[in-house]
């Protein structure tokens, strides 16, 4: 355990300063819920002006070390691959995993946020996931670290995140098809306030534009990373006269619907309309046909977030706060020449 | 919070009779680790003959409550459903949920043992996993009640279980494929000395029984639950001279594993071959061809566990101590009448 680093005459300030007792102010710092409103915001306002960070969590928490890992949403096989990642790595240092939704129904971010200050967690790992300015200034105001997997916006400086090579995922699975042959590509991504969905499109932009092919904005949808958004983006578009002879999907899971659409239409895979997936999930080389994708290292993403909390819980730095893992495009049966060729 | 059932006098009884210090049986109850193992023995067998209970752990446990779910194994969705259902149900009660895997290489059971003791849960859910009667007594000596989802034995009585009827679903799985024209099924189960395999596997022997059917024994296969076993038990029996028109999956995992094996020797599903699942997992609906399967309620089984340990934590007893819901045959593209007929 390392020792506090401002002495108690900072408490004594911040308390004078807020007009609050000594008492409230630890409250504040120790994440309990039974303050009011507006005196916590004022305290944490002049604990963040004074820069106090609550270093030593040893006398308030007990019991083992824990990681917070937070997602969205859990979904699929995706999830799972994250937290098994994360529980491996965090286990292997003494250190067990609290695994919590965002956004759900039941609790409002703000209570999440009580929780998490309360569990006093080594740090936190975010997938997906949102947090204000605010929230992020509450964990760091008591030396709680968070870390980024597959940033959802563009975080703030000087948060630690991981990710992986989105741009170069688009990029080789849209010139995979093209060099098949293909010339009328769509392209079905994740939420276009969404990062990863963003590169991915313009990777897609960029194969087409490398091999001085037009490509048909039409043909761009944004939808989600699940499979029923797969199958409905896939349904308008196998439904055009001028339908796609390829589409390359933002998840192997909206590949999933995508395929199942086509089934219903009477297309064959690969036969009569190629498909690139995105994550290369287990399911992927056991699909029906098995699923051409773009592999996206999850585990070692989750490993590698795991450990850059693991490492600033310790008041070191890692050494580097951006990561990006390698993609990788995996060739199965889900992609053929075009039809008409 | 509830008071302590014993007074103190009763620790420093324990301490006489094992000959060892108060604080020393503190750290026992306590799940501390620095405790001699013949010394933890010695003390936690006392207490045990005592009856003894912490109910307050209000004074050592700081921070929100937590639930401690452990599997023997995480895998794909069908891990997926518990863990979200768990999470979700704690969390509308305020609690936490510590997600662990049990038997992994980088920890023992007994070193996750301590982690449990030292976290001071609410509760502890396994899912097909196992503890010994030494690791259940250490839970009960310290007032944490566990709850069991899907045993995988016979659970000593009074422990808690919530299942599902799986004879049932072997049953109705098989009925379903002798009315369809089925004379020659074949099962691929889970392993033998899980309860719920051999409980389907009854209630496949049951239905040839009932309808006045021979079985033939060497169709009946245990396995695991996972993509690969059912992939290398189908090729084998699809391999046969005289193999089966209809095979049982153990999972739906499994039934992915068969269906992957059954292309590859040019099989059509179902017309050539019938498949049915179990599970009804997400992907099974969407799934190439949609999986005709047994539904089993995992998210009300995981629900239904954790409200079990909310009750035992508040010091109450659940309505009953076994519960099994129900199971349902869902019918979809997989399955049709045999090609002979």
């Amino acid at each position: 355990m390392v020792g506090t680093e401002r002495t108690s005459s900072t408490i004594s300030s911040i308390a004078a300063e807020a007009g609050v007792s000594v008492p409230t102010v630890s409250k504040v710092l120790n994440g309990r819920s039974d303050v009011a409103p507006a005196t916590r915001a004022r305290v944490e306002d002049i604990v963040a002006k004074h820069g106090y960070r609550r270093r030593n969590r040893g006398p308030v928490r007990t019991g083992p070390p824990i990681i917070d890992l937070v997602f969205h949403e859990m979904t699929n096989e995706w999830s799972m691959e994250i937290i098994r990642a994360v529980e491996k790595t965090a286990g292997a240092a003494g250190a067990g995993m609290v695994l919590s939704e965002l956004g759900g129904r039941h609790r409002p971010a703000e209570e999440w946020l009580d929780y998490v200050l309360a569990r006093r967690p080594l740090g936190v790992i975010l997938v997906l996931a949102r947090l204000t300015d605010a929230q992020h200034d509450q964990l760091t105001s008591r030396g709680i670290p968070s870390v980024v997997v597959d940033t959802d916006g563009e975080p703030r400086p000087g948060i630690p995140a991981v990710g992986s090579t989105n741009w170069d995922g688009g990029l080789a699975a849209t010139r995979h098809l093209i060099e098949l042959g293909h010339r009328r590509i769509a392209v079905i991504s994740g939420p276009p306030d969404v990062l990863c969905s963003r590169a991915r499109v313009d990777g897609f932009r960029s194969a087409h534009d490398q091999a001085g092919i037009a490509y048909d904005p039409s043909m761009i949808r944004w939808g989600d990373f699940y499979i029923p958004g797969g199958e409905r983006h896939a349904r308008e578009l196998l439904s055009r006269p001028d339908r796609p002879t390829a589409i390359f999907a933002g998840s192997d899971m909206q590949a999933v619907g995508l395929i199942h659409a086509a089934r219903e239409l009477g297309l064959r895979i690969p036969e009569d309309l190629s498909v690139v997936g995105y994550d290369d999930l287990p399911i992927a080389s056991w699909y029906s046909p098995t699923l051409t994708t773009v592999h996206q290292p999850l585990r070692q993403m989750a490993a590698t977030a795991t450990q850059m909390v693991l490492t600033l819980a310790r008041g070191e730095q890692p050494s580097a706060l951006r990561v990006d893992l390698a993609t990788e495009l995996v060739v199965r049966e889900s992609t053929a020449p075009p039809p008409s060729l």
